[in-house]
């Protein structure tokens, strides 16, 4: 068991910056979490003592009971080196440091920093901060200082998420809760000044739980990155590592204000070594969510590029092929065979207004069976590598059923299938009968061709390692 | 007051093609929707007579009541010249049809819709479609003939929509709904064989209480697409036109299946028409919505592309200046007079912890006030040209005041002002004070640069036009 396990699973924890008389100070609010969310043997620490949620504050870590494996530490910076020594005097090994007031704000700042990554290093603690918000494990830890009321949690989930910035972190969750999708840890590495991105990477790569690593990076000190990339090579064979690199243009470079931050500093550098290692580069967040959301879903790789599209508007269908060509996604024309194959199986009132082209236009007339014998028919051609879903729930015809009828024909192929549904309310049914079958569902079109390119970029890499797996 | 103000706020309409049997028919979901929501006089017809919702069925429109200036037809194709021939006789002077089965489904269809034009034309009628979804202008006129409950109605607005889609159309409804936007009108034109997307662009653009209008294009037939720009030049000078062209790729265009459509070949060609004539190309879905927001405000100019960013997470900083880079957004550096100037008004305890670096990052420690005194003090730079918030209200300093307190800091300076707060429903009380007092709210950072872009985008033209607001 890693000291990573035992920080992100803890049986005990202290925090050492608890108020008596502000509630709402970071450190209260991390304490109220970890005692009353996560239920944890949780103890508050402050010289002063007193009583704090009607519980005994203890004057230091030394008074504090036997069994603490986690501390949080929330007190002013120079304060900070003190504690850390105290936790190294009790044989503490797990330290989340969320003080600001370090390398971030200058010289004295920095060397404050190295005192405490020298007390982390000669004493075997593990640390992950300073300047941080901390971790969060869903049920198990939460140490965003935060108030609960603000920030939404998402359920349990097998996406880890890594951020150098805790703003964006932050939203992710709201993003992630908000669409009901789980994750399996979040981090904040702040200044990473012991613990790095590629430190999590690793770890995250070594867990079964964990089908998808996601990371915001803004830049790494001198030699780091070459670090992050090499380390990142022996986890991308196994599973997706997706990352969005901020600062990279030249003016959001000078906004991470990092002048130390390069990793061989230009954006065109840092993506071909992302490539080359076989990191997901997401240019943006909608690719963050797109590429996470796919690679949390079990799915089927992509053999080749091309793609079927079964709509039922024209309109649609047009955007999302204009959306796809600009990936480099193909939509080969179907023949005249394949087109009789599939007009067969529609209703006979509506075969002559349908469109049998690619994109396969059922219009707003064609209900739940065309839509699934018409692609029940299109997953067996050979010509087509995947199917995207266009899913207008308007028509009359399509009932709120959909999602499950059709997840379940395309579960008998193996080939991916992505749908799109319009991200409304009154569609779940519609979506999750789609999600917990299996079949992801862009909320937007371009989300569901974002996540086919996704998909189609990592079979890419696969196949160049010789590990995509053989179609059946 | 011309044939499309009749159309679109008739007195009276007649709904040709009701079934006594089927109250999903089409005909009749529009004859309850005109009737019960529109609370119009409206008349079903239908040959065989009878009772539709206790109301008496006319055999004919020859047969109907005095008054009707609208009629919507929405009977088998083969019908539909004799009822135009019958809508002559009674000299009603604006009809849809609805019905499909012209031009889209070959030689047959074509001739039968020449005639129905003929029919048109040669009686000083004005037909919209056929073969679309209709028209529909809030509380008065909606013949969408998609059940209620299954497609959403925005409240009234000032951003008028014509699309060649109608299921692109109806999406955007959803989208405005959902987003509590208001819109003046959308039309689905269908095969637009007579009244055409110019048409509809000429008449919004002489209607005062219509500021945006928005057209989905997926092509002309011959020599209409230069006729549609050029007509674009004479609204463009007052109110921005958004075009979205569906069918830019090689793909993309075979799959809007029209093989007349062509405005002069080349994505680039027309790319570069749209740019001369002032129309505002979207380039995605997004961007639509971007555009068709901020330009639904009434918005200060932006006399150049200089932004000045205020944020309270450093990520999100980083994250729009990449974004605004790649729109050839600006983001100059501020002196030490104006960092100062700024670090001045800032909250003492957390003026050292802020960055008044452009990003201006206030961190998660700020309040309310120093937001506002901060933005007072950065509008009042001659460097910058507008200014862009990002507001991310997790911190506990960040009231649901700030919205409106915010924006009305901003109303003082003639500066374009927009906003970034993430679109969750715990928010609405910020995004309401940021919006009902003027400044338009991006949901995502990347709506919010797309909103600056289009505003920049449009402020050029009117410079190359000399019809520039100077500053004053």
């Amino acid at each position: 068991m890693s000291t990573l396990d035992v920080m992100l699973n803890p049986k005990a924890a202290a925090v050492v910056g608890v108020s008596t008389t502000n509630p709402f100070s970071p450190g209260n609010v991390i304490f109220r979490k970890l005692r009353f969310e996560n239920q944890l043997d949780a103890f508050p620490i402050n010289p002063k003592g007193g009583l704090v949620e009607g519980q005994k504050v203890y004057k230091s870590i030394s008074e504090a009971p036997e069994g603490i494996d986690l501390v949080v530490i929330s007190v002013a910076a120079k304060y900070v080196p003190s504690v850390m020594k105290e936790c190294a005097e009790r044989g503490i090994k797990a330290v989340i440091v969320v003080s600001g007031g370090f390398s971030e704000t200058g010289e004295a700042g920095e060397n404050l920093q190295n005192e405490i990554v020298e007390i982390a290093n000669s004493n075997d603690m593990t640390m992950v901060g300073p300047n941080c918000i901390g971790v969060f494990v869903p049920r198990v830890l939460d140490t965003f200082f935060l108030p609960s009321e603000r920030v939404a949690r998402p359920r349990e989930g097998n996406v880890a998420i890594i951020s150098q910035s805790g703003g964006w972190l932050v939203e992710r969750l709201e993003e992630y809760a908000a669409r009901d999708l789980g994750i399996a840890a979040a981090i904040s590495i702040g200044n990473a000044a012991q613990t790095r991105v590629d430190d999590f990477v690793e770890y995250f790569g070594n867990r079964d739980d964990i089908s998808v690593i996601v990371a915001y990076i803004e830049g790494f000190p001198e030699g780091e990155g070459r670090d992050f990339v090499e380390s990142a090579s022996s986890v991308t064979v196994n599973k997706p590592l997706i990352v969005l690199k901020g600062g990279k243009s030249e003016a959001g470079h000078r906004a991470t204000q990092s002048h130390t931050s390069s990793l061989a500093g230009s954006a065109e550098i840092t993506s071909a070594a992302f490539k080359q290692y076989g990191i997901l580069e997401a240019i943006d967040e909608d690719e963050v969510m797109a590429y996470s959301k796919a690679f949390s879903f079990k799915l089927q790789q992509m053999q080749g590029s091309r793609i079927g599209c079964l709509t039922v508007s024209g309109g649609h269908g047009v955007i999302a092929v204009d959306e796809g060509d600009h990936y480099g996604l193909e939509f080969p024309q179907f023949d005249k065979s394949q087109r009789d194959a599939m007009r067969e199986v529609m209703t006979p009132s509506y075969r002559d207004i349908s469109s049998f082209r690619n994109p396969c236009d059922l219009t707003g007339s064609a209900s739940d069976i065309d839509y699934e014998r018409v692609l029940d028919v299109m997953l067996k051609f050979d010509n087509i590598d995947s199917a995207l879903l266009l899913l207008l729930p308007y028509a009359p015809g399509i009932s709120l059923q959909i999602g499950a009828r059709v997840a379940n024909v395309a579960k008998r192929y193996q080939k991916t299938v992505v749908s799109y549904v319009p991200y409304l309310g009154k569609y779940e049914v519609i979506i999750r009968g789609f999600e917990l079958n299996g079949i992801p569902v862009g909320d937007t079109i371009e989300e569901a061709v974002q996540m086919l390119n996704g998909i189609r970029k990592r079979s890419e890499f696969l196949q160049r390692m010789g590990k995509l797996r053989a179609e059946k």
